[in-house]
């Protein structure tokens, strides 16, 4: 329920790097040419059509304090799902985000969001706080929005901290309230990042925190409670944007976000919980029909390439323990 | 009283770039072939000669868990000032360092350097913690050795934190504790290294914390306290060692130190406090004489190169408001 497959020749390469797993899947609008409108929706979601037939994109688009109640509805009518709310500067390609998520001006476009029934997808990091604290700093807005528009479903995207997790729980309920939870923040906390070696393909935002706070997340993405359900925030930049002065932010799982869960959850003793997190939640929250298809997995060892076409995955290199049948 | 110069084609390289502004420094001992006792010592030093004749390298060695007080006693023979301390895997080179700096078998190591002379130099990290902890969880083992081995000139190395420099201003006496500090960590705190892009040259350990433990810091540069002192901590990687996967941890600050660190002063109104800072406290603490040479700084911009022969330094590329006259 969130991932980047980006645009051009980038787009060809990840859409069915994607598709391999997933045969659908939230598309973020924050590609160079962002998608603001129903046009946008049209023109991006042919693009991937274009470059993997197979694969079902569910559409979004990117709010902007220029974004009218008029590019929500034509938006709507075309079927994207979702509006991501990027505050401006957070994270990749977010110069045109929202100053102020709460603004007077944003609350028309929330209560349009709420009739047409679109969900309301949230980067949710205050960009002037400390990197550790953005994440925190952000949280009273959520529980402004929830209360002021509590028929708009909210989704606090990619959740990291202990703080968020406590607060999407006892916030709302599980039909207008959530939180995605990535496969990256599973595995990684701020040392992965700095705490030995610099290591640009695990640099992601919101940044990972302490070990509490990754314990909290297997917790919430264990649990069973359908707040919580998986959003990988795949985001693949070329090897040459990461390992440079000045890196890109994003993880790419897209190919191993299964293999990699599937063996998370058995260790854990959970596997029974793992397709409901996987597969059902995040449709349930967004009112859709669960896919026919179903993805088997099996306990054979997985050789992640060290890069798919310039692209370097995360766990490159390293063997994971289940692989997917093709 | 901190500084790397390497070996081989990088120390003739940094050499000197560092005595252009720096007459003498404090060279640590972690060179790929580690400096462990007097013999070592004395080849280092010749290398350093002959990489340039004109500077006076005060020499260290490492202290390792096979570290015996002969070691101590030939090093202090040839004329080395300080033993340094790294807590084993945390930083650069540490692979080989102390497991336990109280352990039982280093306190003989302390005693003799007392007794010799000789000022132990700690990596003040404990590199089990979580990154953002490994300095506070340090200072136990510091007030430990300070409260044992009052005798010892002992000095925490490139101070992070608040606590430290908070313990540090408490502990002991302005003869037996003090506290180095960099450049770096003085314009640093973790957002610019990990909260916008991701910045590989400004990657160093300890890794730079929050705005209130850089205030700190700044407040002890410049309080005219005799307990800190500057530390450059100057540390060249090559550009390819630093913008990758698995990059080195390092600022290279030499060339561009006292040109920025007079501009902070200035900024701080508090320029009469420099000289003391840089070029007093540290040779009072080591009983040293004073250097007789003085550097002159005028108030003409100095553009920092984007790289010293393949090293990028710090500030790159920006201008800085002070230079050196040559």
């Amino acid at each position: 329920m969130h991932v980047h497959l980006r645009e051009g020749a980038m787009l060809d390469v990840v859409a069915p790097l994607t598709s391999r797993h997933f045969s659908r899947a939230l598309v973020m609008p924050n590609t160079t040419e962002p998608i603001r409108n129903g046009a946008d929706v049209r023109a991006y979601r042919a693009a991937i059509n274009r470059a993997d037939p197979r694969f079902e994109p569910l559409m979004t688009i990117k709010l902007t304090d220029a974004t009218t109640e008029e590019d929500i509805r034509s938006a709507a009518a075309t079927g994207a799902v979702a509006a991501k709310l990027y505050p401006v500067g957070v994270t990749t390609n977010s110069e045109d985000g929202v100053k102020s998520p709460c603004a007077e001006h944003m609350w028309p476009l929330y209560r349009v969001m709420a009739e047409v029934g679109m969900v309301l997808s949230l980067h949710g990091e205050t960009p002037k706080a400390f990197c550790l604290d953005r994440e925190e700093a952000f949280l009273d807005d959520l529980v402004d929005i929830v209360a002021t528009v509590p028929r708009l479903k909210t989704v606090l995207e990619h959740v990291t901290t202990a703080k968020a997790v406590q607060l999407i729980a006892q916030l709302g309920t599980s039909h207008n309230v959530a939180a995605t939870i990535t496969v990256h923040h599973l595995f990684l906390t701020l040392d992965d990042v700095i705490g030995d070696k610099l290591m640009p393909h695990h640099f992601c935002k919101p940044i990972p925190k302490r070990p509490q706070d990754q314990e909290a997340l297997i917790k919430a993405a264990t649990s069973g409670n359908p707040k919580f359900f998986l959003g990988t925030d795949s985001a693949p930049h070329a090897k040459g944007k990461k390992e440079c002065d000045s890196g890109c932010a994003g993880v790419f799982t897209a190919p191993i976000a299964m293999p990699l869960l599937t063996t998370l959850f058995e260790e854990l003793g959970c596997l029974e919980k793992l397709e409901a997190f996987t597969s059902q939640f995040g449709a349930d929250f967004y009112g859709l029909p669960l896919n026919e298809g179903r993805l088997t997995l099996v306990k054979e060892p997985m050789l992640v390439p060290d890069s798919y076409v310039g692209i370097v995955p995360f766990y490159a290199g390293k063997v994971i323990p289940w692989s997917v049948v093709p």
